[in-house]
């Protein structure tokens, strides 16, 4: 089984599903077993550590994977995007900011460059770094995003895509958690997805069991999307740009009350590290997108991509069978 | 062609489109013409106005059409529900509040019930209220809705009603604009969909010619959902549920300063309303769903179901064609 798409060509895979790049979830064990299984994993490069980096880019082995940074945050460590491409990564994604800086060492690498668009306007400045692959993100996703939703964003950046440079291809991500949504995906034009809450909770991730757990035990209301978490740690986010996470104690308690947070950081800072570091999701942010709702298990990476593909055959088939 | 679900015979209609109710724009005449498309025109009840819903009804001649309301309003005007079941719609759509104390009397007219839901817990009531079809209503939407987006919520409440009431049907509403919304929506294993804001722009809508010209120049950016609209007018929604509208220096000026226009509203709402009658959108709430940017002219009714099921084909066959 197998679904071709101009992604799976241009990526050299055998299935249209990439590991979204999650900052300190996605390492390399588990970027490393979802292109074994034949998508792609991307590396979590969040905000940028050198040795957390060398490490993950070691542990994915000789498998061939990518990996993604916040554009805004990799501009400040501009030496981590040469120690990535040193790795010959088979593409390097960003997000969140404009990627025109870094675009003509990406090129000089020979890597293929992916970038990640929460509105339409984004995509003018993705084509203009010489993106080759776009991902479309929906607020629905987990972690960082924008308020544009997967299911209009979609056909409106692969129309754009398509006027502007048509050989550039479009990827959708944000709610896609099974098979389901990859066929979805496929039908609304994009060429693959990418994946990010359903692949937190396998056994490759580098979650913590409790947020793993917490996960499947959420649905997507069961999500919110905030600044609180940013604000706390000390995060300075481009305006509209949130993260949705898991509804907790801590988003209960300030979720619509920033101005609050702020004027009570020194206090609430110190109590929010410490129940990080001691691994209290009450008060500790997992992030996780509305797909939750769709994720009941915590399966090897591998089993995850296998059903994905599995589903969204059988989706096809049947969604097709309605034409009479 | 023709798309066949269990929609499509459970209503005996050719194609599983249906007109989303808005009020005041959904007239007789624009569910007429879907109806005659071979969708099911819904007219938009809305908050319900008697002279308004007779004249809507008659305006829809002998086609076969439905009706919906917003069920906390309907439920203050109860005889509503009489005049419209004595004209023996087609069916009958709740949205916004608990459907049982109306199911009744929809069962006893023989009616088909639709129940729209914006969380997974809603289901639950509208499978007691005997609800033979419920619309999943993503955040996309114009008008009215909840805060999940429509490609992670239909699959959960695709499988919840599976589980549940396997012989109710699950139909999607929230960004679909075109026939790859359709094929998307099937795709997650809705049986077909309910679309607003396309049918907003056509020939035989209510709206004002003002409303749909912007429509056509706004993308899904352009929107907002907001409650400054509701509050305005002096509308009690249930929490949770504001409403998607296009952009405009109403709410440049007060989405985000809702406490401050409660404090103004003794002038704001006067002269909201001078605007609202004079036709002045830059005031007057246009409600429009991010499915906007995907609209780019005015066309019958008629064509738009015609061009929405080829292009549904179109890409349900393009998307099953990536089978390897």
């Amino acid at each position: 089984m197998a679904l071709r798409t101009r992604l799976t060509e241009k990526l050299g895979i055998t299935h249209p599903v990439l590991l979204a790049p999650m900052g300190t979830i996605a390492g390399g064990r588990l970027a490393g077993m979802v292109s074994e299984a034949g998508g792609l994993g991307l590396i979590g490069g969040g905000y940028g550590e050198e040795v957390w980096l060398e490490r993950e880019l070691a542990a994915a082995g000789n498998r061939r994977i990518g990996c993604g940074f916040i554009t805004w945050s990799l501009a400040k460590k501009p030496h981590l995007l040469d120690l990535v491409l040193a790795h010959q990564p088979a593409a390097l994604m960003l997000s969140f900011g404009d990627p025109r800086p870094c675009a003509s060492r990406i090129a000089a690498a020979g890597t293929v460059l992916i970038c990640q668009v929460q509105r339409r306007d984004h995509v003018i400045e993705a084509l203009d770094a010489g993106a080759r692959i776009i991902v479309a993100q929906g607020s629905e996703a987990g972690g960082h995003g924008g308020g544009r939703s997967t299911l209009a964003l979609v056909p409106a950046v692969v129309d754009l895509v398509a006027r502007r440079a048509p050989e550039t291809m479009v990827i959708a991500a944000g709610g896609i958690a099974d098979g389901r949504g990859l066929a979805a995906a496929l039908a609304l034009g994009a060429e693959g997805v990418l994946v990010g809450t359903r692949f937190y909770a396998t056994l490759e991730s580098l979650g913590q069991e409790k947020a793993k757990t917490r996960i499947l035990a959420s649905s997507g209301e069961d999500t919110v999307r905030t600044s609180v978490f940013d604000a706390v740690r000390g995060y300075d986010w481009p305006d509209g740009i949130t993260g949705r996470a898991l509804r907790n104690d801590f988003t209960e308690r300030w979720h619509g009350r920033e101005r609050e947070l702020t004027l009570a950081l020194d206090s609430e800072r110190t109590r929010y590290q410490e129940s990080a570091a001691s691994g209290d999701v009450d008060t500790a942010v997992v992030f996780a997108g509305e797909g939750a709702g769709l994720v009941e298990d915590v399966p090897q990476a591998g089993e995850v991509v296998r059903r994905i593909v599995a589903e969204a055959e059988h989706a096809l088939r049947a969604a097709r069978s309605h034409i009479a």
